[in-house]
């Protein structure tokens, strides 16, 4: 259950002044008012939670991004940034006076340069088409994020997403250059370009992860990098979680980085054997997929490396990719395994904390120990190379006895992450699905330091105002809990 | 010549209430106000501005540097944090109504831990007794400013530093962790932790590099990193600075990473091989020292490879070392090059500016002929790999015309870096010695954002208050001008 701010009543009074003051603004199909048609924008990738908004616009351009912004706040009307909705802490999920601004028409690509290695994309390119542009000339953009072929650059700056490979290339902030945003009164600002440092504080850094509080970022300046030469991968499989977690430590402190570095325990190794046919081994309790990449000599190299230390701890199964074939049917099962597990719950929730991977045997146990105690099943697919974990909590969403154990479930598992020296997030940012949760990460001098600095960007609240912190208490009186479906 | 603050009269006319307000929170020898003994902090390594602070202290906690803030808010006195005094900004020059709060005595290592690769140690400990502390173990810390042996880790946060390896590793910002801070009002906080991204705003983005105007330091968790196998230098010497620009910009734009791609021009190369006797080839006009890193095989492969590129610009000269002492042999005209420049000219003024790298030839030249016309000399020994050049303007203090002359040189070469797509400032910030040129990198919309995000941390501008930004017209009556000595 979350609770939702009151709305603003004067807001939704002059409803039809605000819709037909967006229609002045934009093109006749770039508002979208009809209740039905509204029904797309109602969710994300969290979808148990659901808030038709007031109206969505689908501008075209950085400036009527700012004709917009500049009309809401005149009208004191909350704003949502939304790219492609894949955000699983429900980072778009709109409030009922609220205006969502969809991202998806500003999807041009508008500059690359090879010699600098940079591109310019609109916000609304997916994540993969930026590497699909650059890939012929021998170049990709490195963070990929499970959802890539949809999830939207844009998005993916507001969540600093992650994904498989970011083990080796970090994570969305370590490979953007600029940032074009809007402010809430309709200021276009320019951040960043193509160098590695900048005068002044860090406002690519503030911003990048900042979930569309601060700023609508429109156009985004990413890093592209050369392609490796190849890359293969390895598959190792262990007789529990926890020596598969002293074996993703002993390779990790070794200092070998390798591009990849995911686990799978039991129950996700079975369903996506048996949804995917990778040759999986079904006596393991839990498989890690290993990655290198470079040239042939260099692969060699490092997983040669890599074999060795898997062994000391006595692998069930141990299977070295000869091929770039080989390495695309171990991974065959990893990439389909969310979905496959789909096929074994009617719903699950899928968890993001990150901890130090010293501390992987010891949380994979706690997690075990929790699942019993609450009755849950909990599959782990995770990043384990940098301790990203991602616990899937299986449940049924018909049940509300299930639902309300799946979310205690997933909270004790957040601040498990916690107590271990970790993080309430890895790679999906807080939405409203951590909201409530910061306080276990952050005390009350911090948080109003995070608050203060949102005021100076925004100081009506009106950008994704729900999202990240605890609701404010001005906007409690009249809130609505909004239950998971 | 820059402006400091109109003192604050107040505060002065009550110095003796204060120091004797802050013998009461420290040690007796913490607290210096002996005019002499205060001679030591009027300057930094931006010798040509002094100016006495009121009053030093040397806290030895955290708590104790707490006290002192709460002390100071109260008193509405402003504070200027001092590491070892290497900034090459003007970044520690006090105020002379300021307490200045030296960190050389929080120079303890607090817990190295090699299994999650990281180590927590107190603002004051210099930047090489890291990696002193855990080579031991086969471990460094990466970022390596030229000032190592002297400058302080809290220094390094306050102004993300960077140095001759951040070609690979990246700057401070990239291999930090975690911070324990303190707050104009005396509140302790602590940011990030042993993991990778964090929930939230990213408060260590924002802190690293906000010149010691937000928090004051205290406590830094750092990443340690695995020491490379081994690493070697070649050298490869030019008939121009532009053809040597060119070069640098083939090996980059290839996708080879070098640990280190650092330029030096002919002035310099005379200068250092004058000094150092590091056999440089004196018919070059320009030299490059390209150092690789990892197993024999690997630098081998990187050596030839980059080779290759440099035999396609007629190289005068081509050497690729074949051992650890040869390499030494090559850094070593370039380590003493700063120093020995000290031998060809009275004085220098040591720019700091970054650009793309497909900029260099042309920016190069464009330096030369600003040398050239305003008749000072200029050498150029920098980090061509990120493009962060240290342009050197030689000039003589004891003649006023060739001090407004150097200084006016310096501002147009940082404009030129903006103009060309780069940024003031590459690794040194921005301090007082770039805070007026802000403005051609910025905004007044941005520039007043940035200040309000000041203002949240620090709402009556106490903390480092002249820096960074033009002063504010509040600080503007009574403002003094201070001639470059």
């Amino acid at each position: 259950m979350i609770e939702l701010p009151e709305p603003k009543a004067d807001v939704l009074a002059k409803r039809d002044i605000i819709v037909a003051g967006l229609r002045h603004l934009l093109p006749d199909d770039a508002v979208i008012a009809d209740p039905l048609r509204l029904k797309p924008y109602e969710t994300d990738a969290l979808t148990a939670y659901r808030q038709a908004p007031m109206v969505v616009v689908l501008p075209g351009t950085t400036e009527e991004v700012a004709s917009v912004l500049a009309f809401c706040h005149q009208h004191g009307v909350r704003v949502i940034p939304r790219g492609a909705g894949t955000s699983l802490a429900g980072g778009a999920l709109p409030l009922s006076d609220s205006v969502v601004i969809g991202m998806m028409r500003m999807n041009r690509i508008v500059e690359i340069n090879y010699e600098d290695r940079y591109a310019v994309v609109q916000a609304g390119v997916t994540n993969i088409a930026i590497t699909q542009a650059v890939q012929g000339a021998g170049f990709f953009y490195a963070p990929d994020p499970s959802s890539q072929l949809a999830c939207m650059i844009g998005g993916n700056v507001n969540m600093n997403s992650g994904g498989a490979h970011c083990l080796k290339y970090g994570v969305t902030a370590n490979n953007l250059l600029g940032l074009r945003a809007v402010t809430i009164n309709g200021d276009i600002i320019e951040i960043g370009g193509n160098y590695p440092d900048a005068a002044g504080y860090d406002w690519l850094g503030l911003l990048t992860g900042s979930e569309g509080q601060l700023v609508i970022v429109t156009e985004v300046t990413v890093r592209i990098l050369h392609s490796p030469e190849g890359a293969r991968a390895m598959l190792a499989a262990f007789a529990s979680n926890e020596v598969a977690g002293q074996c993703v430590d002993a390779i990790i402190s070794s200092g070998i980085i390798p591009v990849a570095l995911e686990f799978m325990d039991r129950p996700a190794i079975h369903a996506a054997e048996a949804f995917a046919k990778a040759g999986y081994p079904l006596n393991a309790e839990a498989l890690l997929i290993i990655e290198v990449e470079g040239a042939l000599q260099e692969q060699d190299h490092l997983l040669g490396m890599i074999e060795q230390i898997c062994q000391r701890f006595d692998p069930v199964s141990l299977r070295v990719s000869a091929s770039m074939e080989e390495s695309v049917a171990i991974w065959k099962g990893r990439k389909g395994a969310f979905g496959a597990i789909g096929r074994i719950s009617p719903d699950y929730l899928c968890m993001d904390g990150t901890i130090p991977t010293s501390q992987l045997p010891y949380t994979l146990q706690r997690i075990r120990e929790m699942s019993e105690s609450y009755g849950l099943g909990v599959a782990n697919i995770f990043h384990a190379g940098d301790g990203n974990l991602h616990p899937l909590i299986l449940y049924d969403a018909n049940d509300p006895e299930s639902v309300r154990k799946a979310e205690a479930l997933g909270a004790d598992i957040l601040c498990l992450c916690v107590e271990v020296g970790g993080c309430l997030t890895g790679e999906h940012g807080v939405g409203v699905e951590k909201r409530d949760l910061m306080p276990v990460q952050f005390n009350e001098i911090e948080l109003t330091q995070q608050r203060m600095v949102k005021s100076v960007f925004d100081p009506d609240w009106l950008l994704n105002p729900a999202k990240v912190f605890p609701l404010l208490p001005a906007m409690k009186p009249g809130a609505k809990a909004v239950e998971a479906a």
